[in-house]
């Protein structure tokens, strides 16, 4: 068995199956082992940036990592912006990355770089492996690593000769930290400031892993007994949404919103946060989303058990175990008419099913969404956590391997798809049951409104055809065709709702094209 | 006048006058600042690793650096893999990447990472801008970095609020140092040399920019008088060639042939170059080059006077100024019958203009390129100096920006083509006369070789699987029509002799892609 066999069969034994891939020489053995231990699927992409956003989807939706393999420094660098969100999203995820064999570096071979520099800056674990004897108790700890709480990037490096050289076998399963219950002292204290302040003067924003339905749940019972305002982060990893659930409103994107959504709160109680901040700084405004004089609370940090703090808190407060508000069934009305981003989205809350994954990537076309599908069936809502856009289609395509049983709809910005676009060539040759729907608008649409934002003076025809993507128009039903994905083109709602209909019905991937005008 | 306005004033003043760009909110006041320094000219990508391989493609052709636009560090990422190969490339290109404002840096929003960390893995030159009264003078600092001998990526960290702020002006352009000439004792070592071995026992190793004409001409001067062998590295930055240029043998990429070509050496004389070793390495072989025995001498280090040196080399033999070797015109016939790699490689042989840049990522199905051009109309030949596929299209469009007078050629593999495939939309978007060719063979061809070569036994279905890209297979004339560039795809030769000679005759960005069988 070599050190490559040796790792393969431990990340199995230690529950990560699935590893999305870009390999290249210096990977070759990994890849051969593939065929000695088969239960770990491969899952082939055209670019890392796939790989690594899709290694993000797949454990948002299981909890549990997926691997990535990428080729030396510069496969690693075009994996990086996916590996940022999914440090923001606090994913685990096990990384690996070949290397030049140990004696082949330090001849500065043409692809040499410094690849822990560069894993570093975005990884919480970073480890070369020195010995093909070594490697699988390496990956053992890197599963580890990536499990501990709240779920974080686990770099391990590979060396070409660690993947060939003689090893002894497979490792041990290592067992991650456990995440931890604040403190009685501590839910006593927010106890009594919650039972002691007036209705509203209090919020509980929630962050991580701590929008799904048992934190949910536990923070709506909160809220009924105090009065207090349940918050979530601006682009949370995974919201558990639609009828029967508790809803969830969050943070706008604007800090001008924001601070509106936070006017009066006096204690901010923060499960799994940090104290909120405002997207980008602007010229004379403070990026600091806390009102003055409010007091912050931390009921759990990242890497708490927010489940369980939140449930301590509501049972000390007496809180009943229900009775608590949940979204209705509620579907929009389906859409006709002039098409635009209000009526793909009204669309989208009309056709959603029950079950539905949905990756947004919408950007400012898709604003109307979180409206429109507030009353829709039970689903999951993935965001982009860490603002490095080009995460939608990845995120998908990992989520649809994860849940090969429900639909995964896409919910594309034209700019932002532009960045790993090649995820649909993935979709295509797995068969996901992915819908992509481009929001196609032929603008940067969210830079013009930050381009008056940040106090960009008159702004130039030089200025303003920097954010165009007009001229020529992206057909993105023919780049997807061309990549192996059935697609439509639509330019009226009625053709819309129709193409979205027979997308949803259809099995695997399509997409759909809404022609839509720039602009709100 | 802003911090953003003084930067581009200071850029264009220095020579820098075309900036590739892919901002973001950060980004906005340079953005802004465009229409007040109109002889800037901003080019738009879609993806940030066409932006930094048009930078490098662009500055190969013109010897002067442009300018790059990132959004923070996940733009930088997506950058990386081509700026790793613009340092392999030794491009003097000056990268700028926005970084949140200082204050706001320090609040950890979601786009926030170390972006000083990340440059530095690949910048010989990284800063970061602490005030608007300092960027001029740093941008002029930058200029000065990149163009110093033998040209690199300088990294200028650019702080929104630094762009935001008042500034004072712009500053003058800073001198770069100059490249050096050798010792006499150098040259009068070498001469000896090569007065005294015997006929075929030296080679003259040329490397970085020791591939254009003066180099090329003295090398050959030296090489006629002492009977020297004269070699390229593998994947020269550029290389002036084709009828009427001495012949210029490279490097083989695979270690076996290049041990082949070096064989007998027993002095080899470095221009630019660091002694050759493997492109990777492999169980049980040494991934040196330099034969057992061989003397290596160095006649410049990479940021010497590669011209000056070679031509005082050449002088002090008393080699005469011409008689020595050069191409002749010789143009292959134009190919007929079934299609495949090599009927491709002959018909653009056949059919390539004079005063054609070749930007060459058509790995495996390109080999028999060299050989079907040698003879061709004097034109210049981009490689893939780093090892980093993506590379081809992105630098195309650079060096099509560079010398809007000719025609650009890019030779480019399917897999390859994958990761920067939106250079096809900036083509476009600026109506550059480019010529891509795509060889469709279905296959990471080079994996396939290079399974066997690593010693992994009896690669399975499962690992050959992640080396096809066969399924489903890519449809690369409607990805390009849907960029919008005219694609046509050949299945027979004369119909791919046809569509090459229609794109070579038509104004602005066209592609022909050819569907060749896998292997070779």
């Amino acid at each position: 068995m070599n050190g490559a066999q040796s790792l393969i069969r431990t990340l199995v034994d230690s529950g990560v199956d699935v590893c999305f891939m870009n390999p290249g020489t210096s990977e070759m053995h990994f890849v051969a082992a593939l065929d000695d231990v088969p239960e770990m699927r491969g899952v082939l992409a055209l670019f890392e940036g796939v790989a690594t956003g899709a290694a993000d989807g797949f454990a948002r939706m299981t909890s549990r990592p997926a691997s990535v393999l990428l080729h030396l420094g510069p496969g690693l660098g075009n994996g990086i912006a996916n590996l940022h969100n999914a440090r923001r999203a606090r994913t685990p995820l096990v990384n690996i990355v070949g290397d030049h064999a140990v004696d082949h570096l330090m001849l500065d071979a043409p692809l040499t770089s410094d690849i822990d520099a560069l894993a570093r800056t975005f990884s919480c674990w970073v480890h070369t492996s020195r010995a093909s004897v070594d490697v699988a108790g390496d990956a053992a700890n890197a599963v580890a690593a990536a499990l501990s709480p709240p779920g974080q990037v686990a770099t391990l490096i590979l060396p070409a000769d660690v993947s060939w050289g003689e090893a002894n076998g497979p490792a041990r399963a290592v067992a991650p930290s456990a995440a931890t219950l604040p403190a009685e002292s501590t839910i006593g204290e927010l106890t009594r400031l919650l039972v002691g302040t007036k209705p509203a003067s209090v919020a509980i924003l929630l962050a991580g892993s701590a929008c799904r339905v048992p934190e949910l749940e536990a923070a709506a019972r909160i809220a009924q007994r105090a009065a207090a305002k349940v918050l979530a982060e601006t682009f949370p990893t995974r919201i558990e949404r639609g009828a029967g659930r508790p809803p969830l409103e969050r943070l706008a994107y604007l800090a001008d919103f924001a601070g509106m959504q936070l006017d009066g709160v006096q204690h901010l109680i923060l499960v799994g946060s940090a104290p909120p901040v405002s997207f980008f700084g602007y010229p004379g405004k403070d990026g600091r989303l806390t009102p003055q004089g409010c007091e912050v609370h931390v009921l759990t940090p990242p890497e708490g058990n927010h489940a369980g703090a939140l449930e301590a808190l509501a049972d000390a407060l007496g809180a009943p175990p229900d009775g608590f508000g949940v979204a209705e069934l509620a579907l929009p009305e389906l859409p006709t008419g002039e098409l635009s981003a209000n009526t793909v989205c009204q669309a989208i809350g009309a056709l959603m099913p029950e079950g539905a994954i949905v990756s947004d990537e919408g950007n400012t076309a898709g604003i109307y969404l979180t409206g429109y599908t507030a009353g829709a069936p039970p689903h999951d809502w993935l965001c982009l956590t860490g603002g490095a856009i080009g995460q939608g289609m990845p995120v998908a395509t990992g989520a649809a391997i994860a849940c090969p049983d429900r639909r995964v709809i896409n919910i594309e910005a034209d700019g932002s798809a532009m960045y790993t676009i090649s995820s649909l060539w993935t979709q295509a040759r797995e068969g996901l049951d992915v819908t992509t729907v481009i929001l196609n608008n032929g603008s940067y649409n969210v830079l013009n409104m930050e381009l008056d934002r940040v106090g960009a003076e008159k702004p130039g025809p030089l200025a303003k055809a920097m954010l165009d993507i007009s001229g020529p128009r992206l057909d993105f039903a023919s780049i997807a065709k061309g990549m192996g994905v059935p697609a439509t083109r639509a330019t009226t709602t009625d053709e819309f709702v129709a193409q979205l209909r027979a997308s949803l019905g259809q099995d695997g991937p399509s997409l759909v094209e809404a022609m839509i005008p720039p602009g709100f």
